[in-house]
């Protein structure tokens, strides 16, 4: 066991790019808390859709289709099929139906009146995943996006314009459908409070990290936690790691460029609304980010020891000391 | 076509027996309208399963698993498997994959507020099954079978006494959980009204057909409708044709023969609450029933034509009259 053994660390995360960072940073036996973004979650065929949960769980605990990046190995399509042939829309998202158990699970224990923070720790029970995987909120909170679509602007799921349009139809805006009023889910502002280390992982700083940061009180406890707050840029080259978070910066008007995207977090110590203590930022990438400390190091996630590195760095740059 | 065609025919039935019995109708072109058992419905998993529903539908839809005689052909169980890798109860009901999306299509109009007659209809659209089935009330009924287990007296569900126990556990009595305030299904009462022959499908006594009759309406409509009302016997030579209806009778105290059947259904004209005008009961059989004409005739559907030409003496019994 390494030296970080025992050291808290609360790391704030999306789908796929954060689950492999969970991956790094339980890797250097840290005591991990993962705040996951829920603002995919949503409804579907009488079912509720965690993605980035699903994927964080499934990829920490051996059960993701590593491949594709999401849902599960192995998997069948069966169920879809079927309900294809039913005429029962959407067609265009992938539930498994590996996966499909999980979402009755889950769905069952909401209906009976479980907060979803308790779903996912009882889904764990299973799955094991060696970080504490808390819902950023218990509340439904879901991401939109306003577009122009056969000459009418409408706002449509997050998921469908992720996974249907393949981003391709460019947003206007974002909508945090249900942010203002939700709460942060139950242990999520304690666990930055009493972090050695907060972490932005590599995630889409729009609709992963800020979905999370929209959630009232999240923005303020990483004000003011004792901790180090240091992000890692998920843009590389100018160019995103993976997925379309440049169509994402693009709506929200800010350049796709690590030194941007820092700067959208912005300094603790000399911005109003500021979260970063320190950026890692690529190998060869700069960022001049005003009160903020940048570090250039690789940020490829290729494989869990390299991703480990990037973890380790990360909490360097923190601040946090081991023996 | 036979010279049946447009005639209207109503039948009672239940799941399996009821299903072959439907085939065979239909087989004579008339126009059939099915009010099947909705008893064994149940919630599992989050989903509403409508087992003898799903039968007749995929009976005569063609989907059915002749072998099993319940279920989808080429069905798979993978999210039995993984609902089971979770500890999700209950694990002893057989939902398959492909029969899963029957259910999640149905459980999400049903809380959309759609009665299940509507969701019904829907699925038939997928289905065809060239009969109108009928649930036999919208309200949810459930059949609960009062047992010994575990040296307490209590009072399961028909489906875990039927398929977790197989009937093995004696019934003491079975209560019929909501049937008092139930209404019959939009158009059931009308389509016996209307009918030129009514039919007890040879199902269970107990537990399908006489679930159906403990629909408020039901029983007083049989005896008022002008149609002849004709019953073919489940039981032949003593024993069930299948499943478990003798344990059933058992628990009501009734003889498992073709006349303690009949007697149990009674005549319309001798008895007060009679149902019958006529029963049939299997070659070599006898059944004396006061007030009700018995015939004796092959009753084994082992395949459609030998249904059809149980349902064509049904008929002729019923006194349909042909050209």
């Amino acid at each position: 066991m390494e030296a970080w053994a025992g050291v808290k660390v609360v790391a704030l995360v999306g789908g796929v790019g954060g689950a492999r960072f969970l991956q790094g940073l339980r890797a250097l036996g840290a005591d991990v808390t993962a705040v996951v973004n829920t603002g995919d979650d949503m409804w579907m065929h009488g079912l509720r859709i965690t993605p980035d949960l699903d994927t964080c769980m499934y990829t920490l605990g051996g059960g993701i289709d590593v491949e594709r990046g999401w849902g599960r190995e192995d998997e069948s399509w069966t169920v879809k099929e079927e309900l294809a042939a039913y005429g029962a829309e959407p067609t265009w998202f992938g539930l498994g139906d590996r996966d499909i158990a999980t979402h009755l699970v889950r769905t069952r224990m909401l209906r009976a009146g479980y907060p979803l923070s308790a779903v996912t720790e009882a889904l764990c029970d299973r799955w094991k995943p060696g970080v504490k995987l808390l819902p950023m909120s218990d509340d439904r909170v879901e991401t939109h996006v306003v577009v122009e679509l056969d000459g009418e602007t409408k706002a449509i799921h997050f998921q469908e314009w992720w996974v249907k349009h393949r981003a391709g139809v460019p947003a206007q805006s974002f909508a945090f459908v249900g942010a203002e009023t939700a709460t942060a889910g139950p242990g999520v502002l304690d666990a930055i409070g009493e972090a050695d280390a907060v972490i932005l992982a590599p995630s889409n700083p729009v609709v992963s990290v800020g979905t999370i940061l929209n959630v009232p009180g999240v923005r303020d406890a990483l004000r003011k936690t004792e901790a180090g707050v240091v992000g890692l840029s998920p843009i590389i080259g100018g160019k995103p790691l993976r997925g379309m978070a440049d169509a994402c910066l693009d709506a929200i008007g800010v350049e796709t460029s690590a030194e941007a995207v820092g700067r959208l977090y912005g300094s603790r110590k000399c911005s109003e609304d500021g979260i970063l203590d320190a950026w890692l930022v690529h190998t060869g990438d700069r960022a001049d980010v005003p009160g903020v400390a940048v570090r250039a190091v690789p940020l490829l996630m290729s494989d869990v020891d390299t991703t480990a590195q990037m973890a380790r760095d990360a909490l360097e740059l923190a601040g946090v000391e081991v023996d």
